[in-house]
């Protein structure tokens, strides 16, 4: 293609606002526009990259026997109740129709894939793997950083459908191998995470995580074993602390007392020694969170070990009325008609200072089983950075990261819903057990850019790029021309995407343009080269240049992008 | 492809009150099927087809230079209020966001283009043709005929930006031409008409139409000359007729006359001799509409020549007030405080009959010009089968046909409410003037079925089939399965897609579905055919059978295809 023909309108300046270095770049680099917070427009270039990436998880899926769908957009609402996520999930956009129906802008398809799926018969055609390219909505609170948080986007999702859990684990594991491999040919650094199925339900998930700064999860990893969690997910090994011998419980003045920290400097208590005592509302039941007082919660963890439909912290006339006092004094000590949940960090744990429920005050000597007797023990706390792994001690890091794929075993919950049965080898009604997949497309180009640019711009690796050389010619010789548009020819008889940048602009600018634009090989043909019988090859990813031969720049190209 | 890997669940029995073919045998052949109506899945074979369909598509769409964009599905109200369309589209899906924003679900993108295209600079930009595949929501009141009427749907939406009329003409002519080859290529006879531009606006509009008894609308056209319009929009030669010498106005008692029919019958006053008073609100003023008494309206000819952004038959009340008498005695004689819009067929008439404008009274002698003096004359009747031709005197046809795509001279509506400014030769700024063009993809794909099909199932055409031969392989002997796989692998190397039938079917059934599913050549492999060396090869169109070597079978049938 020219580029006097491309419509890429790159910009000197990013849009205000922007922090993602993918946000930034795409603008500037003419790939996309945004239309409204969280809807964008994809132009030419971003298509190009959008179907190399398309092209590349459709290969993968077809490759473990994926067959490709294309579900509805818009659901009827009794699906999603059928479900029983109508009124769960957040995120829904809800609408009615002319007939004043209500409908539901699909966010996920597992409903709708289940109802396709009530017309397997037989064990014998099991298992299945379907999958599309459909775009979701998402109703999100707050949209950001470009094509990373968005209110619709396309995704590949693919749901899975087995006899048994054996066969589910084959499902789940071939996708789990295809992932490595899209995000291997997508070039996106990914660790696979332990993580939590959240809304989805189910027994397992996996999630695929790209590092970036731009990202807005969390993960917990130990460069020693290789272990790697969501931080939602995420648990380490809890270093031995030594607790005094029991005394007896103690009340003391703590006037204007209303932090962990307040108690740490004015008292000396240190915060491990300290009980944190949260109140929460567990599907409308107000109930205490207790963790050690330099640990922070995960509400997640909250929410997926006590499988609530509902979680939010109490409101502060929930807790006073509960309590009889502010936070800041809270505890658990006496309280008897409430639920109490602690996290396992407290354990047998004696001497510890709680607030005592009366505002400005305090209680010392507090021993776990003694004065306060937690009704459930759970991991609820939040690893840090150089605690010690579970597995093998290392020091753990924290890294930021995009989740760019997220893979589930949902279990029988969607083919129950929804009535799925076979016929087993015996002949007797089964309920087959589901699998779902999902990689967001256009949140992958972003995590592209996030792993590949500099200062200049984008840095596409040569699976995906819109263009994988870019000639770029200087004046406007004929003869520079004709040389540039018979290597032209060559690169695409070799299958390789050529832009030709025949635009009458300087070449400071056509240079700034490719590099923006992120080409993998940029091919100058100028006068003075003609006069050497050479091509200026510049590698985008490092800066490299070679100056090769007018008869072998195509064939040398070719051979660099394979 | 192996059949015993594909989910395409065929069946017997085609869905209750499915009358279109292309509904019945896509559903029957495991294509598609209905989440709620006007919502289908698309399954694996019927993605196949679509693909294929897309792909030529796309392919004309570049070789007229055209770009593919991909805009947001969803789109802030304020951009459709802006074009002023947010309340005059019926078939709009609205919603509200979780910050009770107004939202539209995109049911067509001039609004979304025109504001991308206002980063247009410079006349040198132009042309410009942008184009997408993206899912259009429609709230059709009747979504009907499987895939021919839904309310969401992939459409191939493309734009046009020129300078002036001269380069619109030509980007239209080049989207025609292009729609020719398309059409063409999938195998659909298409007729391009004239056509309304309805509530797209514009200077002109052709629609291409395929001729089906599914379709849902008629074009009237002239096998001697070739004129070719869409009902909404044709003429046709009007036959003189010998009006008597005037006579004075009289008033006559018609009792019980409600319809034309009653006064042809019970007074014998020809059709053609009366005047037929229809009462309309057009943008909210009430205004009669007079036809001659055998002539139907045209509601479109009356919006688009009225330019009127609503239009309504009044209701009962409405005409009571107005004209003080009930449908069935209405008139246009004396009236002076409505407008009065007459059908050109009615200029110079004399002594016609209409209703008095009080129930069960007519009055005949009236002339036109001196009893009725409308204030407009227009083209409002419907043409039928046999009028004349208005370019050669030829007998019209009416053919009842699918709207397959339809192309506008949108001129400079959008462009100017969206700002769109570019700067011309002489530095001057120009406002660009739009042209935009569709083909829904789904619709396209019915429309194939309903013109290659019979009783046995769909016949594809070979550019667009799902597999374009299918190996059916009867029993179970290794050896005939060999054979069969080596041909499998043979055809796929020669760029042939191929689905084999292995599965432990009978032959009979086999077969069935083959006729059903539409692949174009059948290759069957069995014992006696091993015998003898030969496959037999059956062509799904015209259920040519030849018995072909076994080792010519796969050149001469990537042959046929070629």
């Amino acid at each position: 293609m020219r580029w006097s023909k491309l419509y890429a309108p790159t910009l000197r300046e990013a849009p205000a606002g922007a922090d993602a270095a993918s946000h930034r770049l795409l603008v500037r680099a003419g790939f996309i526009r945004q239309l409204a917070g969280g809807h964008y427009t994809l132009l030419p270039l971003a298509m190009r990259v959008r179907d190399n990436v398309i092209r590349i998880i459709r290969e993968e899926m077809q490759r473990i026997g994926g067959q490709e769908f294309l579900l509805p957009a818009m659901h009827p609402a009794e699906v999603w109740k059928k479900s029983g996520r109508y009124d769960s999930v957040d995120v829904m956009f809800k609408l009615k129709d002319r007939k004043g129906n209500d409908q539901v802008l699909g966010l996920t398809h597992e409903e709708i894939f289940a109802s396709v799926g009530t017309e397997l018969r037989s064990y014998r055609e099991l298992p299945q793997i379907w999958y599309q390219f459909q775009t979701k909505f998402r109703d999100e609170a707050r949209p950001k950083s470009g094509l990373l948080r968005v209110r619709e986007f396309t995704m590949k999702d693919a749901y899975s459908f087995d006899l048994d859990e054996a066969g589910l684990d084959a499902s789940f594991e071939a996708h789990r191998e295809a992932y490595v491999r899209i995000f291997e040919r997508l070039g996106v650094p990914a660790i696979a995470v332990d993580a939590s199925s959240g809304a989805m339900g189910g027994s397992a998930s996996t999630e695929f995580m790209c590092p970036s700064e731009a990202g807005e999860d969390f993960v917990v990893r130990c460069p020693a074993c290789g272990y790697a969690a969501n931080v939602e997910k995420a648990t380490s090994r809890l270093e031995p602390v030594t607790d005094p011998d029991t005394t007896e419980l103690a009340r003391f003045d703590t006037p204007g007392v209303r932090t962990i920290e307040d108690l740490v400097r004015d008292y000396d208590v240190a915060a491990d020694r300290q009980v944190k005592t949260l109140v929460y509302v567990i599907d409308e039941q107000v109930t205490l969170v207790l963790l050690r007082g330099d640990f922070d919660l995960v509400e997640q963890k909250l929410a997926d070990a006590t499988g609530a439909a509902e979680i939010r912290p109490a409101h502060d006339e929930e807790i006073v009325a509960a309590l009889g006092a502010q936070p800041g004094s809270l505890g658990a000590v006496g309280v008897t008609d409430l639920p109490v949940i602690a996290d396992v960090a407290l354990r047998g744990r004696r001497g510890m200072v709680t607030g005592a429920n009366e505002d400005g005050f305090h209680v010392r000597g507090v021993d776990f089983g003694r004065d306060i007797d937690p009704g459930q023990w759970l991991d609820l706390r939040e690893v840090t950075a150089g605690e010690a792994c579970a597995d093998c001690g290392g020091a753990l890091e924290v890294v930021k990261c995009i989740e760019i794929g997220h893979i589930f075993k949902l279990g029988r919950t969607y083919s129950e819903a929804f009535g799925l049965t076979v016929l087993d080898a015996d002949g007797r009604a089964a309920v087959p057990i589901m699998g779902s997949y999902g990689i967001g497309v256009e949140r992958a180009i972003a995590a592209i850019v996030e792993t590949h640019h500099d200062d200049a711009g984008i840095a596409w690796p040569a699976t995906v790029a819109p263009f994988q050389a870019d000639i770029t010619v200087l004046g406007k010789d004929p003869e520079t021309l004709a040389v540039a548009e018979r290597i032209y020819r060559e690169l695409t008889e070799a299958g390789v995407s050529v832009l030709l940048d025949d635009r009458p602009e300087r070449p400071g600018s056509k240079f700034k343009d490719a590099e923006l634009c992120g080409f993998p090989y940029r091919i100058t043909i100028s006068n003075r080269g003609l006069e050497n019988g050479t091509a200026e090859v510049t590698a985008r990813a490092d800066g490299a240049v070679q100056h090769i031969g007018l008869d072998q720049v195509s064939t040398e190209v070719t051979a660099k992008l394979n």
